[in-house]
C-alpha cells in the first residue's frame, strides 16, 4: 500500500496520457462495463461547503476507486483553496487498499478540465475562432488551460459576475498562452465565440438560447449538484445535439434537469458519442452538459498510480 | 493531517468509551442533527465482494467522516481477512483532511459489534439466561465478545451452517470468557436462549416467528445489503417491539424490508428508543434490525482520532 502526496502526484501528471485514459473510460462506460454507485452528497451551510463522493470500477479490472472531493467556497478568504479531497484505490479482487492519493482535490479539478477539453475536441466546429469562458474561478481556469491541446485558437473572451475577477483571470500566468479579453456582458461573448465554456457555481441560468450563434458549441461544467444551473432550458431547445457525461446524473441535477421539454431520444452520452461520432453540419448548435462521473476519477487515479509505480 | 495504521488504532481502542460515543451518536441521529448521504454500494462477482461507502457529520461539529468497508468472502481461502477498508476524517469547515484511519475494516467490525451490544443492553430482559449466536464468522465473534460488558451471562449456544465452524467458534480464544455449546439445529437454540443474535451473510430467512419463546430479544446484524435476509417476516409479526438503526435503510434492504405486513407506526429507531426508553413487559418479544449506520462510523472514527491526538 502506498500513500502519495499532492506534490508527488503533480509530478506524475502526463496530460495527453490522462486525456486518452479518460476518453477510454468514457467509452468503457458507454459499453456497460463500468460499475458505479450513485453519487453521495453532503452539504454544509456554515460555512457553505459541498462534498461529493464517487466510486467506480471497470468490471474484471484490478481496481476500484473511491473519490472524495469538496468545495468550501469561503476558503479563499482564509488563504485556502476551495477544492479539497482525496482518491483511494482498492483491489476489486480482495478489497485491499492499494494507494491513497492525497491530491487535495487536484485530480478532480484536472479530470474535470480534461473532460471539458474532450467535449470541445470532439463536438466543436474546428477551427475554433474564439473561445468564450463564463466564470473566473479554479475550474474556469482549468477548462481554458486544457483547450491548448485540442485547438490552436488562443483568442479568448472571459465574463464573470465580478469584472475585477475577469480582469485578474485575463492576467493569470497559468493562462499566458492565451490572449484574454474580459467583457462586461455575456452577449458580447456569445456574439463572438464559437466555443463557450460555463464553469461557475451559479444557481440561476446565465446562458440563453436566443444568445447563441449558429455553429456554436457549449460545454457546461458547473451544474454538478442540486440547486445549480448555468444553461437556461432554451439553450437545450435551440441545440441540434445534446451530449451528457451521465444521463442519470444530468437528469437528476445537471443543467438538463431544468429542461423539462427536451425529448430524451435526442440526448446522447459522451462515451457513446466518442465510440461512434456523429456527423454534425457546421451550423449546428451543440451542447455538452457535464456533471463529472466516477469513471473519470477511476481513470485518472489508476493512470497516476501506475505512473508512480513505474 | 495524520495517517494511522491498524496497530496504532487498536491501541487507542477503549471499549466503554466507544460504546458511550456510539450511544450518543445514535441519540444525535434521532434528534435530527446528523447529516448523512445514502449508502453507496459496489458489488463484485468474481470473486464475490461487497463494498459499502458511508458518510456522516453532526451539524455544527468539526468533522465529517467517509467510511469505506468491504467484505470479500473468498479472502479467508487465501489467508486474508474478509473485512477491509478505511475511515477518513475531514474538516466540515474547510474540507481539509484531518486523519486517515487505515483500520482495514476493523473499526467497522468493532462498531457493528458495539451497536449489537447496545441493543441487547437496552432491549433484552435482564438477567439474560442464555445467549444464542447464529453465525460463526468475524461478526458473530464480535457480537458475542461485546456482550461481556452488558450482561453477566456467559452461557452460549452457537449454530452455524457448518457444524465444524460452530465447533471452532466454541473454542475461539477471543471468546474464552464464555462457555459455548455448538448445536445442530436452530430450534435447540431458540428453545433455550432469551437473547439471540443473527450475524450471517444469509440470503434466506434462518429464524421464524413460531420458534421464539416469550421474553426473547433478537438482534439481527447480517442483512446490511440487498439480497440478504436472516429474519422471516413472521419474526416481525410476532414481535411486540421492533427497533431499527435506520428506518430508511431497514426498509430498503434490512430484514424489515422483507416484512411487507408490518405497520411502520410500530417501528422505532434505536436513537429514539435510547433517548426515551419504553417499558417492556417481560413476556414481550423484541427485535432489533441493524443495517449499520454512518453516525456509528463517525463516532468511532472521531473517538479514536481524539484519543490518538491526546
Amino acid at each position: 500500500m502506498k500513500i502519495y502526496t499532492k506534490q508527488e502526484i503533480e509530478r506524475a501528471v502526463e496530460l495527453p496520457h490522462l486525456m486518452a485514459e479518460i476518453e477510454n473510460g468514457l467509452i468503457h462506460s458507454s459499453q456497460g462495463t463500468v460499475l458505479t454507485a450513485p453519487v453521495s452528497f453532503l452539504h454544509f451551510e456554515k460555512p457553505k461547503g459541498d462534498v461529493h463522493i464517487k466510486s467506480a470500477a471497470v468490471r474484471g479490472d484490478e481496481y476500484y476507486v473511491v473519490k472524495i472531493a469538496s468545495g468550501f467556497y469561503d476558503n479563499p478568504k482564509h488563504g485556502l483553496a476551495s477544492s479539497n479531497g482525496m482518491m483511494v484505490l482498492f483491489s476489486q479482487k480482495t478489497g485491499e487498499l492499494m494507494a491513497v492519493l492525497l491530491d487535495e482535490g487536484r485530480l478532480t479539478d484536472l479530470r474535470t478540465g480534461l473532460a471539458g477539453a474532450i467535449t470541445v475536441k470532439h463536438l466543436a466546429q474546428h477551427p475554433i475562432t474564439k473561445i468564450g469562458i463564463i466564470g473566473t474561478g479554479t475550474q474556469a481556469r482549468e477548462q481554458l488551460f486544457h483547450l491548448q491541446s485540442v485547438t490552436a485558437c488562443r483568442d479568448v473572451i472571459v465574463w464573470g459576475r465580478d469584472i475585477a475577477k475577469a480582469r485578474a483571470f485575463a492576467l493569470d500566468p497559468y493562462l499566458q498562452a492565451f490572449t484574454i479579453q474580459p467583457v462586461q456582458t455575456i452577449e458580447t461573448l456569445t456574439q463572438h465565440c464559437n466555443v463557450i465554456i460555463t464553469a461557475t457555481s451559479s444557481s440561476k441560468p446565465l446562458l440563453f438560447g436566443h444568445q447563441l450563434q449558429p455553429g456554436t458549441h457549449i460545454t457546461a461544467v458547473g451544474a454538478d449538484d442540486l440547486g445549480k444551473q448555468e444553461l437556461d432550458e432554451s439553450v437545450f431547445e435551440r441545440a441540434d445535439l445534446i451530449v451528457v457525461d451521465s444521463l442519470g446524473q444530468s437528469l437528476s441535477y445537471g443543467d438538463l434537469s431544468h429542461a423539462k421539454n427536451i425529448k430524451l431520444e435526442t440526448v446522447i452520452e459522451l462515451g457513446k458519442f466518442l465510440d461512434k461520432p456523429q456527423h454534425r453540419p457546421k451550423e449546428w448548435i451543440t451542447v455538452a452538459d457535464l456533471t463529472g462521473i466516477a469513471i473519470e476519477d477511476l481513470q485518472i487515479a489508476k493512470a497516476i498510480y501506475l505512473k508512480l509505480q513505474s
